[in-house]
């Protein structure tokens, strides 16, 4: 019987714990042995491998974040301490991993394939939904319905002054998360780094809106664009208006999977299985036009997150 | 100028409310001077009818249910109430009509289509799931997570006892909302119309898994199977444990839309406009393998709905 | 040093596992060493007990339900096995027992008490909030939020049609939480054990309100009256209003316990705590008038639950 | 028929709507005609008052902020604004005020009374909890769900790594809020202006815990004390442990009121009401020991907010 272990890595994402769970049933169901790999690529390097139990799968499906816990680990980057955690699997008779993490994590595990040959499969999960080659990661659907309902909590406060918010949502380089919750929130005012924006014409906008009886304005401004504090300020100065600035933080990691969440970590958690079934070595699991596939890791490793356009189209109109 | 009515109808559904702001807001970027008929088909016939002002799609955003209302009408059946309704269309010069809701209302919208040549786009929402032709109505997503919190909920009380759960869903002839749920929940048992269940092997491995250390079980059966109360009693009877009903009810219909059904909705009504824009006169927009597209009335009106292969493949095993 | 054994009994409410969090940490602060009954007074004879870890209490505080489990127990009620119990008791040194859970749970361990001079500090939890003597118990304000969030949910689709609902709480001879839900919710119609109700002056008045504009109706009956199948036919029949009923069920009791329920449940056990350390030997922890007291546990057991009147005042008019 | 005049002030508060609900229909009952003043005291002046109709009150029980809207008015320290204000009253025949914010408000509203004789009441609303003289002020409850979930929230995060998070909650002088969430939360460091903090004692403290198995730290300060970012960085160099920061800013205010304070909310409005109608000209609502009562102006406006011995006794060790 072979064995596959199953890992999280690189940061936390609600639906990591559904996945681990339909892993390490679904490969039970195949044939194989599952173990769990705990703290990451530290646990990794350090042996923490052990046989997946039914205790350990039990009561962790709804629960945010990760029960295996993850870490970033700077040792994996060396060769000798790789040459330990393969070691680490030898012992164990494992072959086989399935990690379910951000393409950083994704790289680590090439390199470990590339030097001793052992396959593994990769599970997108960040919530920032930027790793190339799919539309959809796990943990985004939670934190955007996190987003959602402090967006809607901090409208109650909006309407009762005539008052702006600039709410400061996560995603260093990518405005997905910024941009749906623009849109999902009815917000006045976007700022995101795949949107050209125009304060000018943002403020000619809002001056007539206001005219016509608009009383408040949320804006949502990606944090990858540093723009939190100066789009306050430009508010106050520009529009006449009591501006508060809010980052929303590390809020939006945690909570309950949503049942999106659950459901697509299930369904990626299945194919990863089948793929390291099927012989494939080192393919990403992706999620395109609603069905699931394989992608080569040079194909995600190499290439650049882009936002779908349709998207861009719905929301251009706000950063203008 | 021309000018669209939207309207909502049949049973109401989380998402209606973005759908009809996203629709008036488009339109009249499209150059089209939007409506709104309240009440439904009763409000179309009643002559309550009104252009769509800015105040009317303030703040509904986030709310459940729908803001223009929705009613039954038998009226709509009779030749000589639809022709009221067409006369009261003409002196608003109203010849276009965005549908949001079940096949019934679209089948009501066709007859008056084949009247009075007054074309339509329907948007499906109903928390069924169970229209034919698209993979996603609008309210499913909202649906699912009020049913989430409620189960997560029901497993606190089932883990402080030994004591099985039973839960029953909505969901007339369609198993999608208590499919879905049961995987999403970690259900132990799911009685659903589409999946042939055998009670002796449910006993088998369940008293199986009792041995192992079990000492809770939620089970989750769809309304339309009538198995509530039946498989209760045959729990206590077959498992010896204290076991317990709940119908969750009409408290699966509402709550403040997901970020899903709000981008769903904005998606849908888009294509809504731009299939009619198009010159499209009865088609409904269906959303299928990540795409929107337009399909005929008819496609949808004779047509049986079936549920996603890889759903029940994922699910058939909690029904024996 | 003195042993403390903590227990939960009867139904399980929000806000035993803080209570037990807090009744380990004071009682090991005050100078004692804290044990943990499992599974009630079934794990009381059948001797699972052991002393309180870290880990045992650790990550329980948000959690509902109740985490040491109950049960409810035949056994107890004969003498030779709370001698059993007794003796397991002994056999770890332990010599006072908190235990959190309802009247019944409290006669069970007084009889103990008088059998074994046990001493014992009860903790009142219950979600119907019945137990006589204090204004509060653990568990009713999450049972009530619980009944607010699916009663604002189901005003959503009441709204959005000329409809009645009648909803169905918790609470079998209290109405405590029925009255308090239909104020919070703003209901039509209240139907209560403590309140006489007039279904004759209801229809007139509603008949009233629905001529000045009403369209639909939330209506909320008790448990204990049996009403809701009868109330749910007379608002058809006399309002001429669609009507649906719906049993909120076992959601109630779970959930994520409150902060009001976090604290008093620290309040409660502290107050246990320091009443065995007192001496004291069969009394319970009541809270009235703000304030946290002791009363013997035959004021309890002899007692009849009575509501506040305040809360009659203001709630009356809804029977009326 | 007397009339009598409400209107919210100052910062919004979670349950300032249920209020403003319940004191038109109380006072309606006992033979007032209800007025609303919108805005503010900005609205007292620019004459923004209407008599309060059924569709004024009507589904706005549920929502957060206050639907009357406030704001701060620098005017309203000009005797010639107070004059026109009291003008605006005089011609619709008000003669008496609810006030519903806090204590900058009742201090406005009783120079206006001192000016011109026009009795209030005032209902303490805020969510810092910092009113003198009241257990209670409308909101609190609220906020403190809002901050429990947040909390919550982030420690999935923090257990997913070897990670504390800093969490900063609303209150400028009164640490009420930062106290009860650290005890709710089950924070192990806490940091408010009532209590004194030693960081040597809390390092000596938590590396003992993290040598006995810690791994993660939920520490929460009060935005009074200014300490949100030293403590960040104070645990990333004393614990050596990743550590971040979070502030959870405006999201606090907001949010569909909790059971309790919407329960308040009408004990309140009615002593409001029960005040005025007995003839008392500026007496503060106050709720102490579980039972209303009134207090004059002055006692709230000169004294300094404590909190209770009891809350900073069970909190005290977590700042040491």
């Amino acid at each position: 019987m072979e064995s596959i272990a199953i890992m999280t890595s690189g940061g936390d994402a609600a639906g990591m714990n559904p996945a681990v769970k339909c892993a390490v049933e679904y490969s039970r169901k195949k044939g194989y042995k599952p173990f769990l790999i705990r703290d990451g690529l530290r646990g990794l390097i350090d042996g923490k491998i052990s046989e997946a139990t039914r205790a350990d799968v039990s009561g962790i499906l709804h629960r945010g974040g990760t029960v295996l816990r993850s870490s970033r680990s700077e040792r994996f980057f060396q060769y000798e301490h790789r040459k330990t955690a393969y070691e680490n699997l030898q012992k164990l008779g494992i072959n086989k991993i399935i990690v379910i993490g951000g393409d950083g994590s994704f790289r680590a595990l090439n390199q470990f394939y590339e030097d001793f040959n052992i396959p593994f499969a990769g599970i997108p999960a960040t919530i920032d939904n930027d790793i190339p080659g799919t539309d959809y990661c796990l943990g985004v659907d939670t934190a955007l319905n996190v987003i959602r309902e402090s967006v809607d909590s901090i409208r109650d406060t909006a309407t009762s002054f005539s008052r702006a918010f600039v709410i400061e949502t996560m995603g260093r380089h990518c405005g997905y998360l910024a941009i749906t919750s623009a849109l999902s929130s009815g917000a006045e005012i976007l700022i995101a780094p795949e949107l050209e924006h125009d304060l000018d014409s943002i403020r000619e906008r809002l001056i007539e809106d206001c005219a016509a009886g608009r009383d408040h304005i949320i804006a949502i401004v990606a944090e990858g664009t540093n723009m939190g504090e100066k789009l306050t300020s430009w508010i106050t100065t520009n529009l006449k208006m009591d501006a508060r600035l809010t980052v929303l933080g590390h809020v939006q990691r945690g909570g309950s999977p949503t049942v999106r969440d659950r459901i697509m970590a299930y369904k990626f958690a299945v194919a990863a299985v089948d793929s390291l079934d099927a012989g494939n070595t080192n393919q990403i699991i992706v999620f395109n036009d609603g069905n699931f596939g394989c992608t080569p890791i040079n194909e995600v490793a190499d290439a650049t997150y882009t936002l779908a356009p349709e998207l861009l189209k719905l929301s251009a109109h706000l950063a203008k």
